[in-house]
């Protein structure tokens, strides 16, 4: 198995992306990493390795630019060849924490849909306080999208969530603002029929309030609201801490009560630390692509290779394929 | 001024709906409440005061009645008449912790819209870390919303913000997945453009993520996203309570930790109470109708009236009433 990866996309590239897969080919026996990227930025940190091999980039797409044009343009970029060798079969998969936009465009443009499939939908997952975490999508992908584009973005996660994730007989629900049969704006009430009919175990309408409790192992929404959701979560999270924060510095009092908090705290964090739980699938393209989260360390790295591995492994993009051919043949 | 308050609505109704009016009734001279419900269930907690009435109620709207078949045939519930009061000018505002739905149906069909104004929003104030707060329309009076009602919406918003809540100049932002001009999905973008032309001082698209950063004081939306966005951050809210407890209540050490930080954290939990705020007002309607919580304590009541009261003082429903005759004039 070939994994494709952008060794000059995310904050800390190239020396995160590097280390990341290095731990991957320790972690991981039965795979091959082709990393992409500019060789004298990377050189400090690349180690040689039998099964690591280095394509040299001579361009590389900016957070700043403008997706689309960015990767018709700049051809030699690494997210872009990296792309390309996925869609000519070099690479089973490929990764990046680049630019969102710029690999939803390669994605879309290069590696190219699934056949039967409208739309791709990123598909993050998200952490619970039981730690078995949820599959949300899609979260930007599209910002608007149609009754069926919802029906599809739910096989695809139910698929994911039984094949990668090991869930047996994934509860998916859909996104609404009340549990009601018959809530909701006209998207949402005619897609609440369409996921009935879907081959999928489908739990009903299920609200933002009750996601972090595990409510649904897969939640369907469309990108616009996907995207405030998980933003919403971004911010109101990092609200509370900031606030932990400045309670625990009011005094020595407090400061003594951080220091006696600190393991448990730590331990919350890690919980709520989404990078644990890999990045963001492109569901619906004719081959894995993950999204990185552009903050990515090593480890989140690692997590990300997993996940591509294990999407391979388990020929997700194929059981799409099927399932959706399927149920079109039977509508 | 008359206040009419529906006695029987909420989770600790009629107790704390009197004790809220009696509070409200010594912290304010200029008014008169009105309270509408059961006399056999109010009883208990009545006490005489020469600017407290009782209006005897045989009916009540409960919380799993469907709203406007309930509004329509309970014509002696409490929230009913009282509305119907306002309705006949026997009240200037009104205020009810009862069933959501059912006020915004009585709203609606009995006190009636403002003259100009297609729909009215729910608009709750939230918390931000500077504790100053932000007023988010519509988070649910209508799930499906047209660009020009968002227009509306953000004139009815930046009038309350700076009639009741005392902003000059109020910045009113647009709800979106990105800051940058032309994001967006259908709604949004076209919106933008609305909201670029109308009378307010516009501050462009803001971020959920940057929502509890007082990143605006007013904020658009229609009311499906709203009502998502409000109850992820509950949601998300409740889950690190929920989490914080776990881990202090792990270990003595982290009990000791806990019993340092009471007094912070009891700050912190006062700073993020919405019902200081006050409760959520259904702008558009010819008259201040204010949904408190429905678990409001007597203090949110308090609030609720106060920000009836100013409405009224302000006549911030005239106000919109001009505003949207100008600006139709205009077009």
């Amino acid at each position: 198995m070939i994994i494709a990866l952008d060794g000059m996309g995310g904050d800390h590239a190239p020396k995160e992306i590097i280390a990341g897969a290095l731990q991957s080919l320790r972690a991981f026996e039965d795979i091959h990493i082709h990393i992409y990227g500019d060789e004298k930025a990377m050189a400090p940190f690349l180690e040689t390795h039998d099964r690591l091999t280095v394509i040299p980039c001579s361009e590389k797409i900016e957070a700043e630019d403008e997706p689309v044009r960015a990767i018709r343009r700049k051809k030699d970029a690494s997210m872009v060849k990296m792309a390309q060798a996925v869609k000519d079969g070099e690479a089973d998969a490929c990764v990046s924490a680049g630019n969102t936009g710029a690999l939803m465009a390669a994605g879309l443009f290069i590696v190219g849909r699934i056949d039967g499939i409208d739309r791709p939908a990123l598909s993050p997952t998200l952490p619970t306080l039981d730690g078995k975490g949820f599959v949300l999508l899609d979260v930007g992908a599209n910002s608007d999208a149609k009754p069926a584009h919802l029906g599809q973005y739910a096989v695809m996660g139910s698929i994911y969530a039984e094949k990668v994730r090991g869930i047996s007989n994934p509860r998916v629900g859909l996104l609404n603002i009340g549990t009601e049969q018959g809530k909701g704006n006209e998207l949402t009430k005619a897609a609440f029929d369409i996921l009935s009919e879907a081959p999928i175990h489908f739990v009903g309408n299920v609200e933002a309030r009750d996601l972090l409790e595990g409510v649904a192992d897969v939640v369907v929404t469309d990108g616009f609201t996907g995207n405030m959701v998980l933003k919403t979560i971004e911010g109101t999270a990092a609200g509370f801490f900031s606030m932990l924060k400045g309670v625990y510095g009011a005094s020595f009092k407090s400061k003594l009560s951080a220091v006696l908090i600190k393991d448990g705290l730590r331990e919350l964090k890690h919980k709520m630390d989404y990078t644990e739980y890999g990045g963001a699938g492109l569901f619906g393209l004719a081959a894995p692509v993950i999204k990185a989260h552009g903050s990515s360390n090593s480890n989140a790295i690692l997590n990300a290779i997993r996940q591509a591995r294990t999407m391979v492994q388990h020929n997700v993009c194929k059981t799409i394929q099927d399932t959706v051919r399927e149920a079109e043949k039977e509508s």
